[in-house]
């Protein structure tokens, strides 16, 4: 951490200043220049807030060195992490590719079924579905909750596709018992106690980013997950709110090599919360592809006109079967000229 | 609700379309333009999804005319909420302003007893302070949890003052019986499981605005506490994310005269949070009572330089004094000037 | 156009306002509803200012159905427009992607033809490089001007590579005459002088989108020139502003989908200034090319380290070399996969 | 400036680069930690870009201690400038408070006398007026041009009110030799051959914040103008881009204490053009004043539904004088207060 003092801070100020620091078994190295003095401290910086630091008059600003994520961070951990999906053999991460498809929304046991038999046979690899739907409104659908939850299973089942769905509060965590993947959505991405929580299970937790997260942010809400005990994140980038106005968010593509670089996590991407336009998925979702993600989550729904949430973005089965082919083809053109 | 329909649309799809809206017992108005046709819908569209209708191959655009919030519209509630805290006789709203104050963290039952009497002597109306500290980082300090909400109550019965403080897990509810206001936090404003049960209890909520979120997703979030029945919500402006680095985050204070247009609860505004800087406290706090905030809530601790987290952005007990002055002689000028 | 009128307006003042209308030969549309009344205004809205009606009392909002943009729109073009680059024969646009790689400033004549050779070897199809640079600071490295342009024309002639430069000040025009493709950077989007200056020539302009504009802006930029008579435009899009910090800016790659979708104009992506750093650029030009873009603009500079701009964002020839090689491999597979 | 070194970087690396940067004419100071070594960079460092040491591969991070603004730096020159308006004797800054009102754009002879006759009288110490519009379309109003001057010209004579007015081409400057505050428009923040050229003038100039720009590329704007020789700039906050749609822009008010603190530049505020909405006008005018501006700009027009541009955030001439009232006494109480 690294500490830059006032033009004018008075030496006896900074002499205290240094004094404190020593005496909280930090090592200081201190550089005078013309125009500034930088104090240089070693030891465990994250134990120390920038705030506390910020506090002395004489200090203009404080620059981490390094960074606060410890086990998320591929510094420490340079090999790509595999995230096992259930029992199922699946892997995700590393060359393991997921294709995860679905309906936003549960609505009825026929429904999610017939869905997950045409995802599969069109290239899915799981299967996702909303059971509790965390909405703008009080008054829209909230989702089947515990029968959308048995639906899926009921899907699993007869498909043997791994399930993923959303949870919202840690009071139901018991019946996501046999879900392949728990999943966190963008807005409980800082519900910090939800995390700790799952951090205490050993269930494939997907990750979504908040909508105004940083990647570091998203960084430190993996490490609640994995300070527990709990490993097995999967990241997500779904889109950041800007001001552009044509798509829902801005899906931030960068972000995969940025997050590739400085985790070894791995990452997915979900082009249609990304976008809120189902014509935009296609090309999306073959640039995630193309910049090197480790998947896609992607609507799909049979009646997408009468689909109880998120129609706009939904693909129907047969648009998914080509965004699958597409998407394959530019995986096997990027992985070779990788 | 008003449906824009795109310019080639075959009439035969647009007659499909509009039999099926009847079906749904909506009444249309029909008018063609010489680019496009526009569909009015009569009824209750509350009931509809904007993305049902998108679904909708000759659908280019969708306009909601009225607002989804219904408890918190000032159109069918046209006078200012007073929210009643406790028994304290205290109300906040409708010239009832609110002058909160005290540490982020309570540290110890001296800290926070003494910042009390301190806060309450330089015009301070409640205090403050976290017991639950939702926090970037895993590793950073998390709060005294339930010994804080005990040294909290200690504060009160010392000082008198009614106290605020964040909840963050809603099985902690129980901790929070005496109470008096309970804060749900930016990165919780969307947690609305959480929300949701606030609304099943009849204390005074203090709902922070998410760093990325609209004027209107704020009340979509009281809405959830509202349908539940607890009508007590103070709202909180406290910043928004954008890419300005001189402050924390902007403070939209555009929002107080917004959210005092479209709603009748009473808004209150965070300087301290929303810069981060000690030092800018008092001007934005000033700007807050000239355009008319229902109150303020302020970081005060003794000895910034250690506090356990916010330092940078504390005010010492004898500053906000010398703020609590500055926005008394704002509020009296602003008062005979509105 | 749309109004939306205010639920409690007095019946007399909407026949006024309708009247008023109708005097300026529209015609009007009105539908009664429960809570509101919609009027439609048929006729040519583009001669109407959205903030007229605002101003009437009685309007709640007004909605624009047509957009805006005329020459550049899709709608009234479908088929994609192909812009001739000089007498080279290259083309760009409706599948002919153009490549276009060299240094960030021109710096020497020996420096720019260097790079010129080595870059057209690895596949570039266009030189870039600028002769007056826009910097945020007046006392950094501004440009070789007239020099510049010289050296560029000197590698143009010894590689046939067609050449691209930023144009900064309209009276600079002169200077440009063999100049193939006149760039407007992103700051100057919105320099509509100089947009109009450039809708009088012919030449092909690269309209760069400025870190701050929505993509309906950057149509109606685009429609500066071609109001003008010169229809030769190519959008760029190269990152807006948000909050992360990873990458310099935020590439939004929807773009790319979006602006095929509304305007008939060809559409390149930078990913060496949206990133700003230069091993983002191999994963972002092949995540480009896989969602469509019409060709890509890219940083090149035999000695990085001492190039006088953006050395951190710029590629060696011979990674430029494997990136070229990546985005053909890309092309490829999405033009089968589309 | 302060170069952070990667973690695992060769010695040898490191000792090269060291000795790159000796050769430059600095002097080094190297800090060793557990983690990373740190090297201070002690010397003229604004001549050094950061890019250039950021293309060293073994460079993590680069950060800059002192600011790049020199003439606008307060910590160069502590006491607060006070720009002179002409020969009217009226001055900006340190406590002279500008109150500049006046329509949009210059719509006629009638039209401008007869407001800025309306606005002297109500409090107004300006006249301003656009002549040349910046307007996202091509096909909207673009003002009267040279004859918005002239008109400007003859109500300056028959009130005595100093004019300001926008520039949008260098070319025009001669048509301004009359006017006495030139305004640079937010599109046109980082038009730098612009502001170069208003340096070599001695005329003051109001400097508009961009929409996406940050409060340090608006003190290096200032810097364009200022390193030419005209000291005489009052900079302008009026609102920058964010996702929140209520209000056209988000104005930034932190912004005045954050500029007051880094410059001795006045600075002024754009209520109008921030919000764009006439009612948020009041409130928002009395919070700049309560955080410390030197000035205020407003848009007036006698028939805002009639005006041709920005009607909706116009004041009628009365409310006006409202205004400039409660602005009047919020500055009264904040002088006290501060």
């Amino acid at each position: 951490m690294i500490v830059i003092v006032k033009p004018q801070a008075p030496q006896e100020k900074v002499n205290e200043f240094i004094q404190w620091i020593e005496s909280q078994n930090f090592k200081t190295h201190v550089s005078t220049g013309d125009y500034s003095t930088i104090i240089g401290l070693i030891g465990d910086t994250s134990r120390l807030q920038e705030d506390q630091l910020l506090s002395y008059d004489i200090v203009e600003a404080v620059k981490k060195v390094t960074e606060p994520f410890k086990q998320a961070n591929r510094k420490f951990h340079p090999h790509d992490t595999i995230v096992p999906v259930g029992d199922s053999g699946l892997k995700i991460g590393h060359g393991n590719f997921a294709m995860i498809a679905g309906p936003c929304s549960v609505e009825s046991e026929e429904q999610v079924i017939g869905i997950a038999k045409l995802v599969k046979q069109a290239g899915a690899t799981m299967l996702r579905g909303g059971a509790f739907k965390p909405r703008t409104s009080p008054y829209d659908f909230q989702g089947l909750k515990a029968d959308g939850i048995k639906f899926l299973l009921e899907a699993k089942q007869e498909t043997g596709l791994p399930i993923v769905s959303e949870i919202m509060n840690i009071n139901h965590l018991p019946l996501f018992e046999d879900v392949d993947v728990i999943q966190v959505g963008a807005r409980n991405m800082q519900n910090f106690e939800l995390l700790r929580e799952l951090g205490k299970t050993n269930k494939p937790i997907l990750l979504k980013r908040g909508l105004a997260n940083t990647i570091k942010e998203l960084l430190m809400s993996a490490e609640y997950i994995m300070s527990g005990g709990n490993e097995n994140v999967i990241l997500c980038e779904r889109g950041i709110r800007t001001f552009e106005t044509t798509t829902r968010n801005t899906l931030d593509l960068s972000a995969v090599p940025v997050l590739h670089e400085l985790t070894h996590l791995p990452v997915i991407v979900d082009p249609s919360h990304a976008t809120g336009v189902a014509r935009y998925v296609k090309p999306m979702a073959m640039a995630a592809a193309a910049c090197g993600a480790d998947g896609l989550i992607i609507e799909v729904h049979n009646d997408p006109i009468h689909a109880l949430c998120d129609g706009a973005q939904s693909l129907l089965p047969e648009q998914f079967a080509d965004v699958a082919g597409a998407v394959n083809a530019i995986r096997i053109a990027a992985g070779s000229a990788r």
